[in-house]
């Protein structure tokens, strides 16, 4: 068991990991603490929630359709996918998060609906059946489509199938939501936190790749706080780009990627309860977020890198990105390979939009699982063979970069590149 | 057998590729045509070299050290990695290639002698003893390390074994050269053609990485034309341009990269020869970059991917480079998975420095092999599995994406994305 280790420098949220597991805690200036739980238990009341067959996937037994109906429309917040391709239901959902209230968050499964003939139109007939059978207004839908990419969607199945569907609404059935959305997902990724009054939780699928195309991410939370919208726009955006967006399974874009925010608004935050909220919206997006990369395709071990140096946190974060994308440093901590070299490799790497550094040996320290490799100018003589042990013994492996002085630090999320993820991309059969 | 295929739009030449072998041709307005060989057998006169073990290799055995003596000072160009963290060779031969003359290349293999604390002190003791013992200026010396990162050479041992190589020298060691300086390499590549009175010949190494960082690629190019050396480096930057910097094996770039050409000035080009030398070298630099894919690390298929749009060439070689660096298109590939829904992501994938771009499916077709899978807004009714199984039979596959208007084009090379790429890359033990 590893001590809790704090993040960022300036949240007060905790990480301890232990075979394989993240325990997060928040501690609060007042004193208070709270845990991020792996359930969903903590979620605003009167949320209903009902799953179905819909026939977009070839088993019938295979869920492919989930609905999520809340009281009254919620204040809404939303990041997307930056593809330059994406799927029409993207461009629904972004036209009804800017007006701000969503009250039912739809999702189809095994189909993209992105590159097909009629892609849009589907997307509106979806939603005129939906708004119909679950009597909400279709400008306040949220509707995601996950799974191949370029084959249309089986409309005459679907519009025949959500009829009715509104009488198996109920109040228990988040658990089975969280499981409808999965597609090669090892197990369903939830999370949820209770700080005084207020609650957070939500849902996450996504990066496994067992079927084509089925990279997507795709995040739901609710909370019971009363936010208004430019303040949930930016409490979102500021947890996704800590946790999200320094998200890197194999730096590869799906088409679909969305992180949904519904505040219902049944209780109105205290003076000294935003601050508390912000945190909590945080440590869930992180407990998800390392969910998503420790239960990617293919991965044994969560991949954590630190890079802190003098100009920026931008800086910082770019740098950090090219050592949890490289693919020698991922195979190199497959096979416990404690191989700083690789590292220096990656840190020099050209790529476009790189900051604009020179990099002096004199300046650079590398540490692999806390252990100091490299030290300003020389390798010192570590025990590369224990470390190599404990590498392989870790279920998340701690890379961390200094460049010149520390002003700025960022740290980003991925995991290790074996064999399963070659096998699992490869060996679909047409 | 396939047809002979023109690369480039404005350069004639044509590559035929049967069983994992490409035949390459130049085809001159003249009438006049020239076949680019898979030896060194067409190289300027006097060149003499040697190859030893100094060292730097544990095992006696392998070869780690290789001189090439020229008969006089040659008119140098060259490129470099832009890798942030280079060898000080790489600053040593920056300076040396920057006053234009080189009389002798050497390389030594299995140490990158990069981040090491006495690197540049190094590099000029080994160019002093070089000096000395083959009686050339140190600064007409180019000198390469290629192999572990952060290690620091074994100055007693290659110091000691570099008085007497001289009397090795012999003009009928470039096999061996070319031999001497490959590290996870399966075989040496070499590249020559002659063009009526005009040779240009050379060898490369690179892209296995069997040992850890074994990763840099290094190119020697030598000709007999006399070519000034604003004209020689314009040449060369070309040349590369849309050969070595259209290459990636696994997106990593290493410390040490170089390519170097020598021109020994034997040769006075005639009036229209200055053409067929360019496009000579640009056809010698093709065959290798090639066989660098080829035979990368794991690597079982070439990838060829050619862009077309409309706003430049540049964008064309962004886009196309995305797509062949996508690891799920690399494995799509590898699994002969005709997997078009995988190009969708990649052309769309946001990445730093991507070309300021909208995406309307309605003007993206999509070619794998030469069949048309999408067409402007809709998916073909191909035949996917016979396509799979050409793939599968395949040793190069080729993805073309037109996106609105086919002005500029770009074409890059990769490779597959295999087990053993994970296999050779992880189970390095420390």
């Amino acid at each position: 068991m590893k001590a809790p280790k704090k993040v960022w420098d300036d949240r007060a949220i905790y990480v301890t990991e232990a075979g394989g597991e993240d325990t997060i805690e928040i501690r609060l200036a007042s004193g208070r603490s709270a845990k991020v739980e792996s359930s969903i238990e903590h979620l605003p009341l009167g949320l209903q929630a009902c799953t179905a067959h819909v026939g977009v996937a070839q088993d019938p037994q295979v869920l492919d359709f989930s609905v999520v109906r809340l009281p009254r429309p919620a204040t809404a917040a939303a990041v997307y996918t930056r593809n330059l391709c994406v799927s029409p239901a993207i461009d629904f959902d972004r036209e009804n998060t800017r007006r701000g209230l969503i009250q039912l968050v739809c999702v189809i499964s095994k189909n993209a609906n992105v590159f097909t003939p009629t892609g849009r139109d589907d997307v509106e007939s979806v939603a005129r059946a939906l708004s119909q059978e679950f009597e909400v207004d279709g400008a306040q839908i949220f509707l995601s489509c996950t799974g191949v990419i370029g084959r249309s969607l089986p409309m005459p199945a679907i519009l025949g199938n959500v009829p009715g569907r509104a009488r198996d609404l109920a109040g228990d059935q988040m658990d089975a939501v969280s499981r409808a959305i999965m597609t090669t997902d090892k197990r369903p990724k939830c999370a949820s936190v209770r700080i005084g009054d207020v609650v957070i939780g939500g849902y996450a699928k996504g990066a496994g790749m067992i079927e084509p195309n089925m990279a997507t991410m795709l995040v739901y939370l609710f909370t019971n706080a009363i936010v208004d919208k430019p303040e949930l726009d930016r409490a979102l955006k500021a947890a996704v780009d800590r946790t999200f967006n320094a998200l890197s399974v194999d730096s590869d874009t799906s088409t679909s990627d969305s992180v949904l925010l519904l505040a219902t608004g049944d209780h109105a935050l205290g003076r000294d309860e935003l601050d508390a909220f912000e945190l909590g919206l945080t440590a869930v997006c992180l407990k998800l977020a390392r969910a998503v990369a420790r239960e990617a395709e293919g991965a044994t071990k969560l991949l954590e890198v630190t890079v802190r140096l003098a100009t920026s946190a931008a800086d910082a974060h770019h740098v950090a990105k090219k050592i949890v994308n490289s693919p020698l440093i991922k195979t190199a901590v497959h096979g416990a390979d404690p191989n700083w070299g690789r590292v220096v490799m990656a840190i020099g790497k050209p790529s476009p939009g790189s900051p604009l550094m020179t990099i002096d040996p004199a300046h650079v320290t590398i540490r692999i699982l806390g252990q100091l490799l490299y030290d300003r100018g020389r390798e010192l003589g570590a025990d590369l063979r224990a470390l190599s042990l404990a590498m392989k013994a870790a279920t998340s492996v701690e890379i961390e970069v200094d460049i010149g002085a520390p002003y700025h630090a960022a740290t980003v999320w991925g995991c290790d590149l074996s064999n399963e993820y070659v096998e699992e991309n490869a060996h679909y059969t047409t």
